[in-house]
């Protein structure tokens, strides 16, 4: 996605350790255009597919979701990262490991809101290692749910999350696809 | 705002605590068409007010933020509730008191995202006691940015938290107004 692609090299920041940091667009501050780009793209990527709910993972999933919700016109859910006395006790459960912060921590999605007759959409928006969007595929076949895939904004393809996953055949749609960032020189992979 | 005063109604739960739960619809699984509507009125609110940012809270504030952010066509910033490596070391730094999870935490923005040329709306699911509110108005003042008010989805006004803080000038709107809830029966404000 152009606008994407664009954002990322004037205004993204690599930091050692394989960090891309987007903070001024995407995961702290968020541009209105480009969040509404993201809605569209992913709208048509996945408008066939009978999307019932869109899932992800609080907290920098949360725009890109409620954006995506919009377009489909459907309900979106954030897995909350720890239990919460304002959430249902009946909830559906797994454990994340966050390579940034480098520990594990535990992420709910409560029964009521997570049903076998959905069809979900889970959006994010990075894709690294893999954990968060693994954990949540987890809790959609806690659920009995179909899932419709994966919507990405940024991949980075030199780490193992993206190809694990399609290898294990679900469909997973990066909107910006890194394949190199080495000396703050970023690279996008060509379709 | 009747959508939502009728979704609290029907699918709203009151707990012990003067706890209202809202999570099918406001803020764990987030109904696309309230969302919609409270980004609408919350423009004709505050359309007129020149408002340059949208300000919010993680996590539940920023579906709101985000929807808000689109109809303003602005951008949108989340404060983030503790320290990440993703973050920039210059921040604005605040104490936020959880009546909820009883404890206090830390809540950052970076000083790239808040200007003193920013007029900022500030927008959130819930107002209580305020301490959310209170804590997001100091960000604002240690940017040297002008404040716009606040937009809060659901105010409980038998909590002090609005009552202080427009008696502080602070412009506040609510979209529904608990006036009480007592034996979980829920009695809205009439303006």
């Amino acid at each position: 996605m152009q606008l994407l692609e664009e954002a990322i090299k004037s205004r993204g920041t690599v930091y050692p350790g394989n960090i891309l940091k987007v903070d001024g667009f995407l995961n702290h501050q968020i541009d209105p255009d480009i969040l509404r780009a993201i809605g569209e793209e992913v709208y048509r990527l996945y408008r066939d597919a009978g999307v019932t709910k869109i899932l992800t993972i609080e907290a920098s999933g949360i725009a890109i979701a409620a954006i995506c919700a919009q377009f489909f016109n459907v309900p979106m859910v954030f897995a909350k990262k720890s239990a919460s006395s304002n959430i249902s006790k009946t909830v559906y459960k797994t454990t994340v490991h966050s390579y940034t912060h480098n520990r594990d921590y535990e992420v709910l999605v409560s029964k009521d809101y997570l049903k076998k007759d959905d069809v979900v959409l889970i959006v994010d928006d990075f894709l690294s290692n893999g954990a968060a969007l693994t954990g949540l595929i987890d809790l959609v076949k806690q659920a009995g749910a179909a899932l419709a895939g994966a919507a990405i904004a940024i991949e980075k393809s030199f780490q193992p999350g993206g190809r694990t996953l399609r290898a294990q055949g679900v469909r997973i749609e990066s909107l910006a696809i890194v394949e190199s960032m080495d000396d703050g020189n970023i690279v996008f992979a060509r379709g």
